[in-house]
């Protein structure tokens, strides 16, 4: 009887951590609306359509090729446990509880391959606005395809599948280096290889490219960070109350001191109070709590956003400043604040020491080179064989009309 | 005090699955907005406001009759208890816990209730769509009233309220036919008796009329995913782990094949991936898995998504050769996804059988024949009494001039 | 044994109720979202860019401003517990699990206060749309972060935190007063002291300004319901099934009859249906339900609903007769709904009486005097020292420009 009176206080514990990441998976999925509102205001209307399109079929594709290949990639003590593609989920049976002891404690098979797979489909999309406003359809669907189906998870595995990065004592908790610098590494190398747009950079001068809704993008950004509260809070892996809770706080905190960092130094530096660096600001905000959201408190938190919020303005300035043209700001967001919120959980938290920071730097060179590489094979290979990059005509014309031969906004009249 | 003790874990219980379903409550209600982004950026926008002003009257309206007479025709054990309105939550006093064991022992009265009514106006706001742009305003608002009032709740009490379909075994798991092809069937009778826009089918062409903003779609549509989260994952009346997460995996990797198989389709038949094809494979995706949701496997949700996504394209083209206008394609999507989704049921997933296959065509038949019938006469009665349709000049000066004086976007300068 | 058993079953209910919180704060972060689209879409698109900033930096500003002081003057029996900031949960290592006896027995310290700094910050938010359009971005700033850091608190702690208010037998479930009239008054002496914007009130007539974007204010609106359901669900305190669920429904449907009186009295007295006056129905019957969401029941709701959303059609007109100009319509809502709600806590539901009436009566002038004041002070002391108005080139010009050098469509032509 008091077997049975303790069962049911598990499972209910059970039932509860389920239910949390399942909600946690459900505001990762509206990340990529998020992403798709951004990329979208931060670009001119005449790719609009092309950037829906890309967004909408990345998490379909990415979900598809995590449960083909990227879950077993990922986690592969549970992979060819009874099935042809790999995924462990397909041994259960429907309705059956999935109380797995063996690999996953705290929640089922189910709701553990699809909070992962909305989180692999975030590595491609933070790609597609580097690359956006001139990259090829096609190839890029073919990137983002053995990207998410393969990069993403093999890095992956080397941390939170066990692999070597995590007996090192490379900490990462939700993500700052395996999901946003393995995405800013492949748009890096995409914007190397694609080259800036044309008549962004003409005689040693930056012509500033304007997005063409500011209100889409602003939307895009308060819908990350809803998104955030499940990528970092449902990166405990449970709804246990202190650590969840915790983390939301540190991640709300270094989100506003990232839109106050921001503020200050635009208003400050530009002159101006620029509300594209404040969206950047409260995004590097969260990139950059992403890898220690667990380790810092409220103080340290602050710390952390706030840094990132001033810096991101100059990030900004300098991709433009060395050439490289990224219309969102993806390199400026994800990358520079992938690696800046690893390095920093040896410099703040729980955790601080030049040993951990010693681990944290390894991990990001050893992601940094190995994805910069596979990616710039990926896109190398692309551009020989069908070509990255539509034609000068077909750009200026936009991509809505030449990959799409449709229009965002037929009705409204366009200034240019 | 074991005995004590064994209450509190089922009092824990208890308000996990009520959490649970005020969740999916929030999420079913997120997808009216949902609904009214995604036709007011299919259609024009000298009809936004009128979109708008019935999407967000829909959900009150629906909410309101529900409390008065709908929840009551569909639960009707539960239905004249201590009550004028027969909503039988209003004989619970505020406060009172509500564990309720004769009817429902998952969670409150009033979290029922209100996740069946968020349920009930969807009806309503597919036929929305499919009118748009000519209906009259105050003839479709009669028509809302009394088909989310009486003829939704009427064929949900057959299966949902454990009427004679139920007991024949037809089997619905969230809605394929009790929701979306009974919307789609008010939606057909309406397109019938309301003829095409003017324009839009001459000397034997078909003459597209573009919606007006394709973010807006897209947003819709993400949104309609996110509320799916809780439409079907709602669907279960309880937060087990297994069985919800299941259905959010199936749910999610059908929107995923749809995606793919609109994406697929249309770049081969129609030369151009087409976002609009994707979007409706999503949604394609989304109703098709919703009879069978928690049936299916990965696998079969996968075909079930990607074969619904193959299709979607040749049913909108089927609807416009046929001459019947529906300007956001819910016929295409709902009417055709409730069938088939339903059918499917006997063909894939753990019920699947020859037997089961004659329920399902038997429910399908049955609410299509009585819902075709009450909407043809409801549609007819209006029509010959009040009208229900704008005029010719009302129609090309928009509906937001003459039925509301009013435009959504003053601004902004127009093409036409 | 039986101890441990037993307290796996309140630890269970801890986590439960924490999860609950946790989502109610992630409901009421994107109200601000929310607000951020509404005055956006109500305003004029000359001044969007400066919308969207006012709206991403407040929420930021908020909550770092509730963490160094709001929230230790909100809730002072813990305020000053070691630490320099006096927010308590500094002094709880993160990990640790908060099970805190003294105050917060249903959740942590950190969900605490990060949903009573999401609150705190929609009170500034109320202020932003009614001086929207003229007010100068700095001195908007200095207000709101005095505004959110002390007012707000300050008057919180009266009943919130214990106050003398609270022993007066003052009830204020959700807000009411504390938020909604809070902020109303914040916008009832800006609006005083800015003056109306330039030629919305020329001899004697009134010329409307409309918004540029129906489809944001929409989005708006749909976004603040959905929040409303942890902004009133959350006031809970916790995750009691019968008390919450009655909540969302009191909610859910007092918004729905605000929504159709609006409509019956706009199209009565209008003579057209109005979708900015359902808009504003909506938001009416939420800011009404407020105060005693938890005492109501359906029937309550939806009178209190429909009486609100009648009102507020008539409000709206009374404040433009009078010379207030309020572009969004929060005087109309916030103001006049947070005073109504209060004080029909006397009136109808549970807690009816005379006496009950009085002590609402006494929170509502208490609260207006004081805020009344000190917003008055704010405000006065800004415009004499730094000016709280651009200037009058500017404000034709647009806020945007002048204030952030940017647009928020500059690829689309305008009409004006």
């Amino acid at each position: 009887m008091e077997q049975n009176i303790a069962d049911s206080a598990a499972v209910n514990l059970f039932t509860i951590n389920n239910l949390w990441m399942m909600m946690a998976t459900a505001l990762v999925f509206i990340m990529h609306l998020g992403f798709a509102a951004l990329e979208a205001g931060l670009t001119q209307s005449k790719n609009t359509v092309n950037i829906l399109f890309k967004n909408s079929v990345i998490p379909a594709l990415g979900l598809i090729t995590y449960t083909v290949v990227g879950f077993s990639i990922m986690y592969p003590g549970e992979a060819f446990a009874g099935s042809f593609f790999g995924f462990a989920g397909f041994g259960v049976a429907p309705g059956e509880l999935g109380l797995t002891k063996d690999y996953n404690v705290g929640y089922t098979y189910w709701t553990d391959f699809l909070f992962q797979g909305m989180f692999a489909a975030t590595a491609a999309t933070i790609v597609s606005g580097a690359v956006a406003e001139r990259v090829k359809l096609s190839s890029f669907l073919i990137f983002s395809l053995i990207f998410v189906g393969v990069v993403y998870p093999v890095v992956g595995m080397w941390k939170w599948g066990g692999g070597f990065l995590d007996s090192l004592g490379f900490y990462d908790f939700a993500g700052s280096t395996l999901v946003h610098s393995v995405g800013g590494w492949g748009a890096l190398t995409g914007v190397l290889l694609l080259g800036p747009r044309v008549g962004k950079y003409r005689k040693n001068r930056i012509y500033p490219i304007p997005g063409h809704s500011l209100p889409l993008a602003a939307i895009g950004v308060f819908l990350l960070w809803l998104g955030w509260f499940g990528f970092n809070g449902g990166s405990v892996l449970s709804a246990d109350p202190g650590l969840v809770s915790l983390v939301l706080v540190t991640t709300s905190l270094s989100a506003s001191a990232g839109a106050i960092g921001a503020m200050v130094t635009s208003w400050q530096f530009l002159k101006k109070p620029d509300i594209t660096m404040v969206l950047n600001g409260i995004l590097a905000g969260l990139v950059g709590i992403t890898a220690g959201a667990d380790l810092m408190n409220p103080l340290e938190a602050i710390i952390i956003g706030f840094v990132s919020g001033v810096i991101v303005v100059f990030a900004v300035i300098f991709f433009d400043k060395v050439k490289l043209d990224d219309p969102v700001g993806a390199l400026s967001v994800h990358l520079v604040y992938g690696i800046f919120g690893t390095l920093v959980v040896g410099v703040l938290g729980d955790k601080a020491g030049l040993g951990q920071l010693w681990s944290q730097f390894t991990g990001v060179a050893v992601i940094g080179v190995f994805v910069t590489i596979i990616s710039f094979l990926l896109w190398y290979s692309l551009k020989k064989s069908m070509g990255i990059r539509v034609t000068a005509d077909e750009e200026h014309e936009g991509l809505d009309f030449s990959e799409h031969a449709m229009e965002a906004y037929p009705e409204f009249e366009k200034v240019r």
